[in-house]
C-alpha cells in the first residue's frame, strides 16, 4: 500500500490569496456598502447616512489619516461621544492601517494626558465639547505638537461653541481624504486594530490592544448567540469608547443594520427614539434599565414589537428585571472585560425555563452564564490550587476565559500581559461559582470580596438584597476595617427620588434576607460616585472609609 | 518624542493559548452539547438524539476511529445516506484528528475503487444497502485489507438485509470507543478536515481538501446571510456527501438547531415531515422544488409558518419559483462549487424589490448574486485579458472567488491546485455576467457554452426558454458538431408525465422567444440522465451526440 499521511496537509496546499484572507471587520463594511448600500447605516438627530455613504466617509477618513502623517501601526486618539464620527472611526482608522484609541470622555485631565503619552498618539480627533479638559491634557503631554482635529457638532451647543484645539474641523479634515483611496485589509489578522485603556481603578490605566481577528469573530459570534436578525435597528446606548461599543458597529456592518446614535441619554429620549425608529435591539448597564423602568409613566410607552436588551456591568436586580419584562423587553445579561473585547459569556436561555415563576427566572438571568460561540473556554479555578472548583453553586474561584476575542496584550507591558494570560487562560480577576448546570455566576471582583472572620462575604450578594428594598435606588457594599473581624461590610445607599429610609429599616430588611455574619455593620446614605458607564466607583467609597 | 511604532504589535503579544484557538466547527458541537444538551440534534424515523447524545456518539466515534488504527491526517471513507451516522461523522472523524471522506452513494464500482485508492483510505464505513457496489469496489482496490464497518439501518430493508462487508456493524464499532475520550481541536486551523471528490464529468474525480478554518467560517457566515434564527428545524434534503451537506450540520451545531434526516426523498414525505416537525429551513436543487410544486394537490399542504429554502445547482426556473412562493416558501438561490465548501455567493434580497411584479422578482432570484459574509472577493474576469468585465449584464467572463472557504487544494495534485488558484482567485470555470447593480449571473459552464458561427450561445438561456413551455419537465441544451457553424445547439427534453409535444411545437415556442442564431437545430425527446444531486449530466448527452 502506497501511503503518505502527510500528503493531505502537503506544503503545496499552504494558504494563498485565493483561500486565506485575514479576518477583519473591515470586510463587513465593504460588503454592506456593496450589497446594501442604500440601507441606513446610522441616524443621529437630523443627520443620517446609508451604508454606501458611511463607507465613503470611512474611506475618506482613512485617506485623511494617512495624509496627516499617521504611519501603519500608529495610534489615532479619538475623544468623542456616540456621534457619527465615532461610528465611522470604528472602520476608517483601521482602513488606514492605524490603531483606533477611543477614550472615555469623562476622564480627568491628568489621565487623558497620560493616555496620549502612553499611546504615542500621532493624531487627536476630539469633540469641541470636551476642549476644557482635552486642551490642558494635550498641552501638558509630550504629544502637544501632533495634529488635532475638532469635531464640531452643530446639534450640541457645548460642541458648536466649544474651544477649537486644532486647525481643522472634522468635516474639513474628511475633505482632505481621497474618495477613491485604495485601503487594504491588514496583512495579518493578528495586527493591532484598537487600543482601549482600562478604567484603572487601581494604579495607571493599562492599554488593551485588540486584533482584527478578534473584532471579526466578536461580530460573527454575537449574531447566533443574541439571535439577531438581518437588518436590525440598534440604539447605541453603550458608549463606543467602551470596548469599541461591544463590537456592535462591526456587527451592524455584518448585518447591514441601522444604528441610532445619541450624544446623551435620558429615559424620555430613549422611549422617543424607540418608537420613532422601531428599535429592536439595544444594550446598556442595569443603570440604563433602571432609568427606563423608573421613568414617568407618561413617557414609559410599551413597544408593541419585540425588543431585545443586552445588559452588562452588573447582574440586573430582580426588581428591575421584572419591570423591564413588563415593558416587553427581553433582557440577556452578558459578561466580559475590556481585555475580552467585551461580552464573551452570556446568560443563554433554555426554553424549559419559560415555565418557571418569576423569581426563579430572575435568579437565572442574574447569572452570567456560559460561553458565546466565539468563546472557547470558561473555567472557574480555585485561586490556590488552580484546579476547577466543583459545580456546586457555592465554591468560589476565579473566572478565566480562553477566546479568540482575548486581547493581544497590554501595550508596552510584557509583564502584565504575561501575568494576565499565564496558564492558558485570561484571568478575569472576578470571583465566581459554577452552578450544577454549568452556568457561572460572578460573585465579586477578587479584590471586592469581604473577608470577615475568615468567612468570604460577597458584596454582590449583599447588594442584591439591598436592591430589593423599595426605597433603594443604588447600593454598593465594600469592606470596612474591623478590629474584631478583620473586615466587615459597609453599605452605601442612594435612595430613590422622594423615597425615605433609615439605617434601622435597611438593617431590618437585611436581617430578614441574610445570614447573620453577612450583615452590614454600617449604612451610609448619599449619592454614589459612578463612572461614565454607570458603574459605581467602589474605590471612591473605600477611600471615604479610609478618611 | 519617544516613539516606537512597532510596539503596538510587539512580539510579547504574539498569539498564545488564552487568545488564539484554532477555528474549527468542533467547538460548536462542544458548546451545543454543554449549553443546549437537552435540545434535539437530529430526528431520523423512529430514532432521535439530543445534542448531548449526538456529541457523546461523536466522541465515541472519534475514539473508535483512533482505536481502529487511523492515524492523524488519515482518511476515513464514509459511503452512507443522510442517516444519523452521516451526521455525527461530520464531527466525530475530525475529533479523531482524521479526515472525513464522504462519497456519493450513486457512484459506479470503478470510481468508488479509484477514490478508496486515491484517498489512501484507512477505514471504510459503509451502509449495507450499497454493498453490491462497495464490495466489488473495495475488492478491486489496493485498500482491500482496511477495516470495514457496516451501517445496518433497521428502518431500511435494503440496509437491514444488505451484505455485511466488515466484521463489525456501526453500533458495535461505536461501543469500542471511550465515552470520555479526550479529543482535541486541531493544532492548526489550516489542518485538513474533509476530502470531497468532484463529480468528475471530465476525467478522474479530483480530491478537494477542506480545512477547519473554512468549515468554521462557512457555518458562521451562513447565519447572518440566510438570516437563520437560533434553534431552527432544518430538513436535510441536501446529501451530506455533497460539500458536507453545505456545511449545515456545522451550522446547526452553532445554533443548537434540529436536523430532520431522511434516507430518501419524495414529495409526500417532505410535506409530511414539514408539518410534523414544523420545519422552517431546508435546501435543495431546483429539482426538489419542482417535485414539491408538482406534487398531487392532496399532499401539497401549505405551511402556516415561514419556510426558507436555499437552492443551488441551477437557477430556479420562474415557473417553479412562482409556485414555490405560492406554497409560502421563501427561496434564496446560492452559488458555489465543491472547491468553495458549497455556497459562497447568494442572491441577496433588497426590500425595495418586494414592490416589483413577479417576473421582475423571478429574474432577480435567477441571478446568483453577491458575496456571502465569508466570501472576500467575487469577480467576473475576461477570459482573455484577465480584467473585470464591464457591469453591463451582457459581457461574459469567468466567475472567480476569493474566500476563506476556498479549499486547501486538490489532494496529491499540485499542478491542478496551482492552476485553479493562480492569480489570487479560485477559478470557477463558470461563465457569468455582472449586472449594473453588482450582482453576477452565471450563464454557463466555460465548457458548456456553445460557439456557433463565432457567436456565444448560452445553453442556460435556451434552457430557460424551454422550461417555460408547459409540456417541458426537464431540458438540457448542449453543443452539437455543425459543418457550417462549427457548433449548434441541440435540445434534449423530458416531457412532464402525461404531457405531449412535438419538435415543431418546441421550435415554434423557441422562435417566439429567442434570437434566430440561438435556435436549437435539433430536439431530442426522452428521459434525461441525472446525478445523485439532481443535476442533468450533460456529458452523457454529448456522448450520445457523438455516437
Amino acid at each position: 500500500m502506497s501511503e503518505n499521511l502527510d500528503s493531505i496537509n502537503d506544503g503545496f496546499m499552504d494558504p494563498r490569496p485565493a483561500n486565506f484572507v485575514p479576518l477583519s471587520p473591515l470586510s463587513f463594511i465593504r460588503r454592506a456598502a456593496t450589497i446594501f448600500g442604500s440601507y441606513d447605516a446610522w441616524i443621529y438627530g437630523n443627520r443620517q447616512a446609508s451604508w454606501a455613504e458611511c463607507y465613503g466617509r470611512a474611506v475618506r477618513l482613512a485617506s485623511a489619516v494617512q495624509k496627516a502623517g499617521v504611519r501603519p501601526g500608529g495610534v489615532v486618539t479619538l475623544i468623542a461621544a456616540n456621534t457619527p464620527e465615532m461610528f465611522e472611526a470604528q472602520f476608517g482608522v483601521a482602513m488606514a492601517g492605524a490603531v483606533l484609541n477611543t477614550v472615555n470622555i469623562r476622564l480627568d485631565t491628568e489621565t487623558l494626558s497620560y493616555i496620549l503619552d502612553h499611546a504615542d498618539s500621532q493624531l487627536l480627533i476630539t469633540d469641541a465639547a470636551f476642549a476644557d479638559r482635552v486642551g490642558p491634557a494635550l498641552a501638558q503631554s509630550a504629544r502637544a505638537d501632533i495634529p488635532v482635529i475638532d469635531i464640531v457638532d452643530q446639534q450640541e451647543p457645548a460642541s458648536a461653541a466649544g474651544t477649537r484645539l486644532g486647525s481643522l474641523n472634522y468635516e474639513a479634515f474628511l475633505a482632505t481624504g481621497d474618495a477613491d483611496f485604495d485601503w487594504q485589509l491588514p496583512a495579518d489578522e493578528w495586527q493591532a486594530m484598537c487600543l482601549n485603556y482600562t478604567s484603572g481603578t487601581s494604579g495607571r490605566p493599562k492599554g488593551v490592544v485588540y486584533h482584527h481577528r478578534g473584532a471579526y469573530l466578536m461580530a460573527m459570534g454575537t449574531v447566533p448567540a443574541w439571535d439577531v436578525p438581518a437588518h436590525p435597528t440598534y440604539l447605541y446606548t453603550v458608549p463606543m469608547f467602551h470596548c469599541n461599543g461591544w463590537g456592535h458597529a462591526w456587527m451592524l456592518a455584518l448585518l447591514a443594520g441601522r444604528a441610532v446614535l445619541t450624544r446623551t441619554l435620558n429615559a424620555e429620549m430613549i422611549f422617543d427614539l424607540l418608537h420613532r425608529y422601531r428599535i429592536d435591539h439595544f444594550g446598556g448597564a442595569p443603570i440604563i434599565l433602571g432609568m427606563l423602568v423608573n421613568a414617568d409613566p407618561a413617557i414609559r410607552k410599551k413597544p408593541d414589537w419585540p425588543v431585545k436588551v443586552m445588559t452588562a456591568g452588573a447582574p440586573p436586580p430582580a426588581a428591575i428585571l421584572e419591570k423591564t419584562e413588563e415593558l416587553g423587553f427581553e433582557v440577556m445579561q452578558v459578561y466580559g472585560l475590556t481585555e475580552t473585547f467585551g461580552h464573551t459569556v452570556q446568560s443563554a436561555w433554555l426554553r424549559d425555563w419559560d415555565q418557571l415563576d418569576f423569581s426563579a427566572r430572575a435568579a437565572i438571568k442574574a447569572r452570567q452564564g456560559v460561553c458565546f460561540p466565539h468563546t472557547e473556554g470558561l473555567e472557574v479555578l480555585d485561586t490556590k490550587t488552580g484546579q476547577p472548583v466543583p459545580a456546586d453553586g457555592e465554591t468560589l474561584g476565579e473566572a478565566v476565559i480562553r477566546s479568540n476575542t482575548v486581547m493581544k496584550g497590554y501595550h508596552k507591558n510584557a509583564e502584565a500581559t504575561e501575568a494576565s494570560m499565564a496558564g492558558g487562560y485570561f484571568r478575569s480577576g472576578d470571583l465566581a461559582v459554577r452552578h450544577p448546570d454549568g452556568h457561572i455566576e460572578v460573585k465579586d471582583r477578587l479584590k471586592d470580596i469581604i473577608i470577615s472572620g475568615g468567612e468570604n462575604i460577597s458584596s454582590v450578594e449583599l447588594e442584591g438584597v439591598l436592591y430589593r428594598h423599595p426605597a433603594v435606588g443604588f447600593a454598593a457594599v465594600v469592606a470596612m476595617p474591623d478590629e474584631k473581624w478583620g473586615e466587615s461590610p459597609c453599605a452605601f445607599i442612594e435612595l430613590k427620588d422622594g423615597a425615605e429610609a433609615e439605617e434601622a429599616d435597611i438593617l431590618g430588611f437585611c436581617r430578614a434576607h441574610l445570614a447573620g455574619f453577612k450583615m452590614p455593620k454600617k449604612v451610609v446614605f448619599g449619592e454614589l460616585p459612578k463612572t461614565a458607564t454607570g458603574k459605581i466607583q467602589k474605590f471612591e467609597l473605600r477611600a471615604r472609609l479610609q478618611q
